[in-house]
């Protein structure tokens, strides 16, 4: 037996004690976003260090201006290089809990549709992502008593707010973090059999904005006639944001957005016919950017997305009430070429000249991240690619994301390093979704891909080493 | 002293008695349509059945399929003909309790402005309202022994929720009811020195909508750009409902509508030029319909007005979600001519033809109550006009209102009742609107106004009498 079907071996015998474990993970209520839950998102980077340590790495909890990062190190004897691997330990909000049919935070194994499954929050988006490269890493030392490289592993918690605090970190442990490649674990597969390397990802901003009346709450059958309504005012600036071609009308707002290169959009649409990425989602009613196929539209195209509105009456009786505010949530997706802080104030300035004389309006929201569009010609990228494909015996697809990993950018400038970006997460894992849910097949398997990839870094620097 | 000065001295003589036990009622949070407030709706009704058993009246809290009413009848040796005196216990909800800066069950006395006043909802709608003319009775019977004539009280309890158990209470009731003039008691005041009676007022509908999308919850990173989002669908529907020239979409809404009679509206162009109105209350930002000023709109003109709306995260964190459902609910402000079942069929088809194929909607709500107009050349409402001038030293003002009395126009149709609308609320009395609130002189004069008034009635039957 050679020591790559010795650490599958590892892994697989390992698989009921590494589930019950990432369950006990899954249960800590992490919410970045949440203020109540920061007792929780200790707990949870309490609980990774003392995993960490006990396979061996060096490990620390450090503070920063947001949540704790959880640092790791070890030596290694092997040739792979230096190796950095990423992922995070926060989740989202439950949203509503009456949505959620099993507990958010009681995930427990379920057999359905011929897997294994468990339910909560973080379950798939990312608490199974960062097991799968931390329980390869436990059975290599297992097998080889060493690692095969130098590994840093850093996993963050407040990915799932905005990351505010990780450029400051990433300065300020630049020398810690230096790696020859970056692997992002936070990423989705192409199907349930065929993996995938995420190469484009869109930026993020999140936006706030408040409508406000001059009055306060009013009766609003004596003064619905004539007085403002926020919610009236607020409507028409959300219609209005898109036109009929399904194109964002703000000022400025394509400035500078690159078009999807011609290679890629090929690709995409070979991919467009074989997609089974949308078996689970129904697209009736979605509005796509004329001129663009579903995919060039989710990966290529930037987008303003509402993710809450509120305002009046939130019942449960009927008030005839003339509400005082209405308040929007809004994310915008953003591709390469588009600055996060120009896109904010033109979002702003488009607002502010729709409100109203005499009415008011304030948004809450600063920073956000821009688009990556990563190198899809690297050595270390064909290696993983290679490593996906051993595991699962299908060809690795390149694709692009909608979602955005705002570390990716950083470590590309900050680092100077080349980033990776794989996952095993499914569209119908309802990430970010009431009932999120994950299977304990694509844990083994995540965490055996892993084996192969860091084999094939291993004979990468070999072969490396040897032109030298 | 005449028996009318020792009334009104008694009046005088009683008013921190009364206040105290007016504050008591406007303790109990009868809340209509909270199902949670039941329990304080009965209790509210007990304490009113047995203020009216002390004064004299033969009582009954009668159960009907909504909230309970309280019935009071009194014989009366006097000449007034059979009289009954419509109040409404029940109130609307607080809204967001942080929006309010005293508490809104909790009514104590504040010196402010120069009044004494006191906060709570329900303080104006509508709990002083009936307080005034239970005490004024009170008085009457203090001073002569006996009421100045046959006496129907009726209270109701679901009046903020759409008086829907009315018709059949009183179609069951139609012997008790029966009565000369309906006098009903919640309505406002031109302006704090200026008595007023409406004799014009809308329908109401209230109108719950829900546009649902084919999917649950998902990631609005992933599928934003491509997958229909129901807020933003909610928004177009709300933002069309309402052309350029403020006119509502909704075809057929119109149908029937009568225009304003060419007198009142000369009328309400006077009183336009001397409201005091407005100095509460800021239009900035309001639209009003084209061709109409600002009374005519508010008094003579169907609305549509968006109560509320709630779609998504809520927070408190932001949140990367593509919401599967968003709701508005809408109130119809009806004028005559218009039926509230032919306008709630008219907006449900309005909204289903605008819900893309795939996606979905559904409503909520029923009943409703079309406007009224009510005469103005009736020898009731000049003695009532007399009573309150007697009073207030200062012309009664006829006026329309957009608030809703759904009552009025069955009192006119089951029982054939002339019906007189009297009140002494303010517009700056914040009903419906945090800190809702009253003033102790106001209570006063309102119970004065109606001795007045029934002094004015006593003649009216003895001169009737003395032609026949």
């Amino acid at each position: 037996m050679t020591d790559t079907e010795k650490m599958l071996r590892n892994i697989d015998d390992n698989l009921d004690l590494s589930i019950a474990k990432l369950l006990e993970l899954i249960a800590i209520p992490s919410i970045s976003s949440d203020p109540e839950s920061a007792a929780d998102i200790l707990r949870a980077a309490a609980w990774l260090f003392q995993e960490l340590v006990s396979i061996g790495f060096e490990s620390e909890i450090i503070e920063t201006a947001g949540h704790p990062v959880v640092l790791a190190r070890a030596g290694g004897t092997g040739k792979a290089g230096r190796l950095l691997f990423y992922g995070h330990y926060d989740v989202q909000p439950i949203g509503e809990r009456a949505q959620w049919s099993h507990a958010p935070f009681s995930p427990e194994l379920v057999e359905e549709d011929g897997k294994t499954r468990f339910y909560g929050r973080g379950a798939s988006d990312s608490k199974s992502q960062l097991w799968t490269f931390i329980e390869a890493l436990r059975a290599w030392k297992a097998v080889k008593g060493d690692f095969p490289a130098e590994i840093v592993i850093l996993l963050e918690g407040e990915e799932e707010s905005g990351s505010a605090s990780l450029p400051a970190f990433i300065d300020a442990h630049r020398e810690a973090l230096a790696c020859d490649v970056a692997f992002i674990c936070d990423a989705e597969m192409w199907s349930p059999t065929e993996p995938a390397i995420t190469t484009r990802l869109k930026g993020l901003v999140h936006e706030r904005v408040t409508v406000a009346t001059p009055n306060p709450e009013l009766h609003s059958g004596l003064f619905g006639a004539v007085a403002a309504n926020p919610i009236r005012i607020l409507a028409a600036i959300l219609a209005g944001l898109h036109d009929d071609a399904g194109r964002i009308t703000i000022e400025g707002f394509y400035d500078g957005v690159e078009d999807i290169p011609a290679g890629l959009r090929a690709d995409w649409r070979e991919l467009s016919r074989q997609t089974a990425l949308f078996d689970e989602v129904d697209l009736a009613g979605g509005i796509i950017e004329e001129g663009y196929t579903t995919l060039e539209a989710m990966w290529g195209r930037p987008t303003i997305d509402i993710n809450g509105v509120t305002g009046g009456n939130q019942g449960p009786g009927e008030r005839s009430v003339l509400p005082a505010t209405a308040t929007a949530r809004l994310s915008f997706r953003l591709v390469p070429g588009q600055d996060p802080d120009r896109i904010r104030a033109r979002f702003r300035s488009h607002v502010e000249a729709r409100v109203p004389k005499g009415c008011s309006v304030s948004f809450h929201g600063d920073g956000g991240n821009s688009a990556v569009a990563l190198a899809e010609d690297s050595p270390y990228l064909a290696a993983s690619r290679r490593g996906l494909e051993t595991e699962w015996q299908q060809p690795t697809r390149l694709i692009g994301s909608g979602g955005a990993i705002p570390l990716v950018q950083l470590f590309k400038d900050m680092l100077g390093a080349e980033c990776v970006v794989i996952g095993f997460i499914l569209s119908g894992d309802a990430i970010h979704a009431p009932d999120e849910h994950y299977d304990v097949e694509r844990v083994l398997r995540g965490a055996r891909s892993w084996v192969h990839i860091l084999k094939e870094l291993e004979k990468l620097q070999k072969s490396t080493a040897a032109k030298i």
